[in-house]
């Protein structure tokens, strides 16, 4: 039922017709636009693009279509480009520690089909999950991790990845540290949770800080990840209410909440292919 | 410091190449858009779009604008069509009756100048906000109401907010149902702010029966007026969270502070003309 | 690590002097107060109050407890009142249809411990929902529903409820409208969710309808069943910004999330013995 | 209309029997309590209570109040306890410089009789807001800063604010430090509100800086001052979704609307007396 698009997301210093530019080629061989969004970015003047368009009617085929643009668009414009096709399902590897209510509200997401993804497999530094993969007959992989193991572990790690034809990731609560040699093999591509609304409580035990600071609020965010802890560009946001009454953990199990809803938003707008990067901002159009 | 732009709002039937053959035109004439927004509403194949682009150095005069893009596009694909300059103030009447809170969030605007706008009148059945008005050297104009003398002061209303060349009037908590007949003179130009999450508690006393029903949530909604009360297209709508502690006035004073950030919200919209209407409903260009 | 502690909720007629009178009993006993609320319900004068404390040096055994308030407290002042032993797991049914979200937000809370509970059945009118339920060894009944079968299916699900001893019951999204016969075997204790911010959209279809109003949030109720179709006691309602570009699919997607969540928040009031009913409303003691 | 009640606020370590004890003695001399709330601090079991009850037809005058209280209560339990009758209008004096969105909201609130306070001078460092303070004729005191008259200057504002019977403080976007000195004569009492979700962008510039890193959500705060720059012990604290179209004057422009609902909520809660400091932390008894 889900009809044939074509994505094509795109960034170049701006000028005047880009808009026009595009639109006339996708116009020309017939390809009816489905959505288009547009930014341009101030500070440095940078043009944002996203459009979505049908495949039915295309008149260039998919294999022809990245050299048709590059010689009529990319090149000429310097511009950055990705395309996508919405019938070619992305396959996304999940990381897991220990706790379970990201994966459930993923699992939740991917077996109703709410998301058009395909998960190859599950990586977890624990064992505590592997009878829930099983139970989905999802592959599970361990890989214990210790300072000392850590940068052959995440080779053995990027290895499967690669057999696994793995596009992109999501820590969904894994507490281990990608080193930056994991992290340049997915650039914006590995999509991280942190639970407190960053900039604050950047780093470790962010709910028992947020106690002993009495905020009012409590949040998380969803980022992709970074050679900088925590300091990647932001993705999605959301918080909560919280009062006095609340202990920390009344703090953790409500973060929960917001953690999986955060992350599972992030992850859509991801698929949707609605994230852009630029320095170390997103552009999302919703 | 503010930059001349004009802002063309566009809707018709879909077709390929619309806006292509828009941006086009724009590019041609040597128009840098700003910003661009389309949607194309599925059920009925309707085409939505608006763009806003520097007139610094375009080559078309605002004088033969819209004639030139009666001539190179309207015409041609059956087009409804709004054009306006950003360097041209609108003039806002405000209509109010006893309460005050909107009237003052729309004051601390105005004076602030968040927006831009002028404020020739308001219109009142009271005299309560004489006083108010006097204060800020706003004209006041008291319109009492009864049933037998409503159709004749609607008259003079009309006829004042023709002397005054008013081109949209925002109810600020007016309490007082227009005529059909007024209604005709302002389509699409005339904001409410209705007291609840509409289409919940449409009609009157909508925080009393939110007490009797026990929601959790009440709201607001700030729409324009057709002839049919409290049913016209939304354009912007708020909640708040309530208890059982709550009692019907602390509703109302809950009330209050989403109603005038509701109607701010949509007044601001409205006056960057972001919001066209199709049907029933808003396309709101955010 | 879970303290034992008693919850005592009431409600009578409200005099000077209650607070003081059930306290005195608690502190005269030892029992050390965790938690203290009241609410007295203005229109009608109606005196609520929930304590919670802890068992550990309090000198009346479990065994004795009701007899001795009765005695102490209730009879003299006609309460009505509810005593329950946080050591004790209450049993909730899950009653379902062909939805999942609901389910996997409950079971993502049920087995990570978030909640002191017992699931020790899935009721369907389908099988669905029969794997799912059997990969966590969760008993699945099916009860098929047709107009001729309801009343009898329903009698078999009485008694199997009973057999079970079944305290309470949650409609994950189920589909089917309960008679008044079943409901009144349960009284307060049905939790829905029903997929708008009720009262608007109360019955089929909310959201066809809320797009076809055009509007601009949507919302979830979870309330008690009772024997008027969604017009229950209102436990809990949220709600999530849509626009224009929502179509009905986006609208039930978005939906999904906001029906899993406040239908959750609901089960974990319940669980914690915060919801009161009077009259047609709730007092929740958060 | 409005009924004469007292509140009385207490803190003190834990034990059996607090809350008994209090309304032991409302009750024995006829004290119809409004309403209740305790909290107990885990941490380090710390008592807090605020209770409100009716003066109709209590028995101890108000003038003999405090010494009971002092005699049968706080001695006893080594209580912190502050005492406000609800017919005594508090008297806050309010600090701006040139922005006045937050001015707005405050007034609309005072001539709308929102709030039973009297606020007897508008202190500015400034004299933007002279003639609006002259319009609704509230004394308006120019104390012009620089480095070097600042010691002098706050000493002639704490002279005035004691000439006036000054209660408490609102810092309404007032954009000078506060000595250590000059916060020592209102401890608790000076209501600061920051533009950013503390402890996130504490400082100058946050909406730059939330620019700057890209942030979803942007957020007010309002605290007590305290010798700390925005350290203080916060009171409430409100977001808004922001995004990548958002330049640093939108997100001033949203940050107000935020800014001023927050601060308002704050003297809301200030005025009914909830608000109990806890080291670092505030106890809201809403």
């Amino acid at each position: 039922m889900r009809r044939s698009t074509a994505i094509l997301l795109v960034s170049c210093p701006d000028q005047i017709g880009l808009i026009h530019t595009i639109t006339e080629f996708l116009s020309r061989h017939n390809g009816n636009i489905v959505q288009l969004n547009e930014h341009v970015e101030r500070p440095d003047n940078s043009f944002f693009f996203r459009v979505e368009w049908e495949l039915e009617h295309f008149t260039i085929p998919k294999s022809e279509l990245a050299k048709e643009l590059e010689k009529a668009l990319f090149s000429k414009y310097e511009m950055q480009w990705q395309l996508y096709f919405t019938d070619e399902k992305p396959r996304m590897a999940v990381f897991v520690s220990e706790s379970s209510h990201c994966i459930y509200d993923i699992f939740s997401r991917y077996f109703s089909d709410e998301w058009f993804v395909e998960i190859p497999a599950i990586l977890s530094n624990h064992r505590t999950h592997e009878a829930l993969a099983q139970k989905y007959d999802i592959p599970f992989y361990h890989f214990p991790m210790s300072s000392e193991t850590k940068a052959d572990q995440e080779r053995f790690q990027l290895e499967l990845l690669g057999d696994l034809k793995v596009d992109f990731i999501v820590l969904a609560r894994y507490m281990q540290i990608l080193t930056p040699e994991f992290v340049a093999n997915f650039e914006n591509k590995i999509i991280n949770i942190h639970h407190s609304f960053l900039p604050a409580f950047a780093g470790a035990k962010p709910y028992h800080r947020a106690f002993e600071r009495g905020v009012k609020i409590i949040g998380a965010t969803s980022h992709y990840v970074t050679q900088d802890l925590d300091e990647g560009p932001i993705i999605e946001q959301s918080v909560a209410k919280v009062s006095h009454k609340d202990t920390v953990d009344d703090l953790k199990t409500k973060g929960k909440d917001i953690e999986k809803m955060v992350l599972s938003r992030a992850i859509s707008l991801h698929l949707q292919r609605r994230v852009l990067v630029h320095k170390n901002k997103t552009i999302v159009f919703e």
